[in-house]
C-alpha cells in the first residue's frame, strides 16, 4: 500500500495532454496504477509457483500482461 | 516512458509473496504499469475536457477508474 510515488502520476497526466492536475487527482492515478499492480503481482506470483519457481522472471510478467 | 521508478514495483512482488524477484522481472511490471497508467491517462484527460474543464479533477480518475 502508498508504494508508488504521486509525481510521475501528474507527469503521466500532464504528457496526457493535461493542462492542470489537482493532486487529489494524481494521488488517486496513482493508487489506481499501484491497485491493478497488486492485482498483476498476485496472478505473476502464482504463475511462477505454478512453475515450480521461487524466483520471479520477467516471462511471468509477459506470461500475465499479455493475459 | 520510464516514469516510473523500479524498486517499489520490486516491493509490491515481495508483498504478493514472491520469494526472488529478477531485476527486469520487477522492470517489466514497472513498464507494464505504466503502459496502463497512460491509457488511463488518456481516457482521464479526455473526460476532463469532455466536462469543459481544464484541470483533471478526481472525480475524472474515479470516473474512468469505475469504468
Amino acid at each position: 500500500m502508498a508504494e508508488l510515488p504521486i509525481a510521475p502520476f501528474e507527469r503521466i497526466l500532464r504528457n496526457a495532454n493535461a493542462e492542470r492536475v489537482s493532486d487529489d487527482a494524481a494521488k488517486a492515478l496513482a493508487e489506481v496504477a499501484e491497485d491493478i499492480a497488486e492485482d498483476l503481482a498476485r496472478d505473476i506470483v502464482k504463475v511462477a509457483k505454478h512453475a515450480g519457481r521461487k524466483t520471479i522472471k520477467i516471462e511471468d510478467v509477459e506470461f500475465v500482461a499479455e493475459d
